[in-house]
């Protein structure tokens, strides 16, 4: 139970008691939403498994996004260090250490967003904690779920992690710089992605190199300016 | 809630349900546990991160195991992927999907065993759902928690995860292969292993060279001979 934790226990946890705990989180992350679309600002949730480089990606990104008004929220089970880094990037971020929680919920991004000038940014990205499954379920108001896949998992994660990959509208395989070190068939995994995503959009970066930075900047802002014209 | 999940929704789920799940759970794995040791079979709780490499080493384990009689059930949210290569690598392998469950728990163990001549065996691994919070709380009845952790995910996830690696016996570094291509700081990840883990014990294995992987069967024969004493 992650000490607090019922995955999976659903021939335990009453149904009433599952169905009120996302209820609540679902009123949250519309109040929230609504607030994200009024200001302008693009939230995005970026997950995937522990080091499959989401605050790599981040850093990158912040060093190309010349004007780009970016901030964030961090979460992890303990220590704050992604957000330092992502501070040291030049992204105003928060950090928000979830105990045992494998996952982040609104009311957790809700509270952190206290501490970040929200809306005074262009962009808001939500890092959830790193894992391939829960984080997928909770909604937290963002527009749209992106996912960082490593392409060091291997080909078969969208196949066994369809959760996660049921839910994303953008898939960025990282860590591409490593692909000639790799026994992976980079076809292979684009079309397992492919299989499991309603409308597969993938793009392949290396924050190290930097490549594909300037692709997912590009998404980001079309994204952007859809907000922008609902606001 | 992974479709039924309250993790970390101590607020929500009421006490005495978390405190009925997870006694619940503790007396199945008991139970597991007493015929494990019965029988003098050693049963492994394989963690670790999606892609972090546990299958790969279980295969480079039995490549070079001679004699020794090993078993495995494997658990993924979908597919039997993992337990077919086992299988193929001569493992008596059955796969446990969880549907959206982010972790195995005693019952699904309990349940798989059906499928399993593990009476028969001499090692029994549980390789869990790749996952680095959850799968550390539920006792499976497993002798030792073993994590894989590769070193693709970077320095500071046992700082980041503490739940996992305060209850692992052991920690496999995976992928020593791709040292060379890592900006990776391995004293500072072997450093940050030491101030978590009660009692830090560390191999560095890579499943594609086979480095380590003698150490690791050592590691689990010493473990094996003190079960025997036991039954």
């Amino acid at each position: 139970m992650c000490d607090d934790c019922g995955c999976g226990d659903h021939e335990l946890v009453p149904v009433q008691v599952q169905e009120h705990i996302l209820a609540d989180n679902n009123h949250r992350a519309a109040h929230l939403r609504e607030h994200f679309v009024e200001a302008g600002v693009l939230a995005i949730n970026l997950m995937g498994s522990p080091g499959s480089g989401k605050t790599a990606v981040l850093e990158a990104t912040s060093r190309i996004a010349e004007g780009l008004r970016i901030g964030a929220v961090s979460g992890d089970l303990a220590t704050d260090n992604d957000a330092q880094r992502l501070r040291r990037a030049g992204i105003q971020a928060q950090a928000i250490t979830t105990g045992n929680a494998c996952h982040l919920d609104a009311r957790l991004v809700h509270d952190a967003l206290h501490h970040v000038p929200w809306r005074d940014l262009d962009l808001f990205v939500i890092e959830n904690v790193g894992n391939l499954v829960c984080p997928a379920i909770y909604d937290l108001g963002q527009d749209a779920n992106v996912v960082a896949l490593s392409i060091t998992e291997g080909e078969d994660k969208p196949l066994k992690y369809p959760t996660m990959f049921l839910r994303a509208d953008l898939v960025l395989l990282t860590k591409m710089d490593l692909a000639p070190h790799l026994d992976i068939d980079l076809d292979a995994m684009i079309g397992n992605l492919a299989k499991v995503m309603p409308d597969p959009r993938v793009i392949m970066v290396s924050a190290k190199t930097g490549a594909g930075i300037a692709d997912w900047l590009t998404w980001l802002t079309a994204r952007r300016a859809v907000i922008g014209r609902a606001a």
